[in-house]
């Protein structure tokens, strides 16, 4: 087993040198979710953090045993909690990522009640709960907390929160080459001050 | 939307109901996965906790779009952590469960390498890292610390655990009713204390 100085062992070095293009410019197209993952990879390979995307849970009608297991019939189900959740400074981490193509707002139905009622617990029992938002159009990545976003959800008065208020109550994450989105560097600063 | 008194979303109630049996042995011969779902449902229910089973990944090859979107072609990939995580009394929890036919030991090829190396993260993180190990023939669940278990994996002097090692260096889960299992009360003796 290669281990890191700290005694932790290395994972997955061959995969962050498949995955990672020789230029920063590389990861501009790359989609909102892979580099959320690709900065979690980088995140557990250099100690930083430990947090994993729950995979789409998927219902399964039909299995063909005939030579191995394989799976001839299935449905994609709805994810019943959030996208993203982990440990890090020893504090529980809870959080959905988003995108929004419209240049001015975010539409609140790209939000789902049971990713709220989700946040609300997370929150009632001591985790960090946050979303990250990006404007594509933009080239702009947000973190919010929670409170703010369930705030806007349960108000309702508009289907859509303006982007000049996700602005001012979100927390800018500056996109880099590794990790391509250091959404850490600002759970920081807004968690941890 | 009905709430707790506590302001947080009740959900599921119906769900409850119908896998809740009316005799408390109706937990019997149910699979420790079960037993272990069912509690974690009755924690969120009642506010304790918020814990998940991680859905297992599946590597999808082929989706039919025909009739919504219908996946045709696929096959099971391994859990590249453990199986449960969340979020209690304001710490970061993680593990693994695993079950047992053997009365005299634990067999070690139970427990897959990236398993170890995601718990030992965890715990260098500040997080609550634990197996749930079974005897089936002798209806009995403990707990175990990871470190233990990954002391044992580590020295790989034997290939299994032997039961009375299990008993001496774990903490016995008593099955009941509601929840099947009750293991954050044993996490409060071990972790709280």
């Amino acid at each position: 087993m290669i281990k890191y100085p700290n005694g932790l062992p290395q994972t997955k070095p061959e995969k962050v040198a498949i995955k990672v293009k020789s230029t920063s410019s590389a990861n501009r197209g790359m989609g909102l979710e892979s580099r959320i993952n690709l900065s979690n990879d980088f995140y557990v390979e250099h100690s930083v953090a430990v947090i994993t995307k729950r995979p789409t849970p998927i219902n399964i009608v039909k299995v063909d045993y005939t030579h191995g297991a394989r799976i001839t019939d299935a449905f994609f189900e709805k994810q019943s909690t959030t996208d993203y959740n982990g440990v890090y400074r020893g504090r529980y981490l809870d959080f959905e990522a988003k995108s929004s193509k419209l240049k001015t707002s975010f539409p609140l139905n790209n939000i789902y009640k049971h990713q709220i009622d989700h946040l609300l617990r997370v929150m009632h029992h001591g985790g960090i709960a946050f979303f990250i938002i990006e404007f594509t159009s933009k080239n702009e990545v947000y973190l919010l907390d929670a409170s703010f976003i369930i705030d806007c959800y349960q108000k309702q008065e508009r289907k859509s929160i303006p982007y000049v208020d996700i602005q001012k109550n979100g927390h800018r994450i500056i996109e880099a080459f590794l990790p391509p989105l250091d959404y850490l560097k600002v759970v920081d600063t807004v968690y941890f001050r």
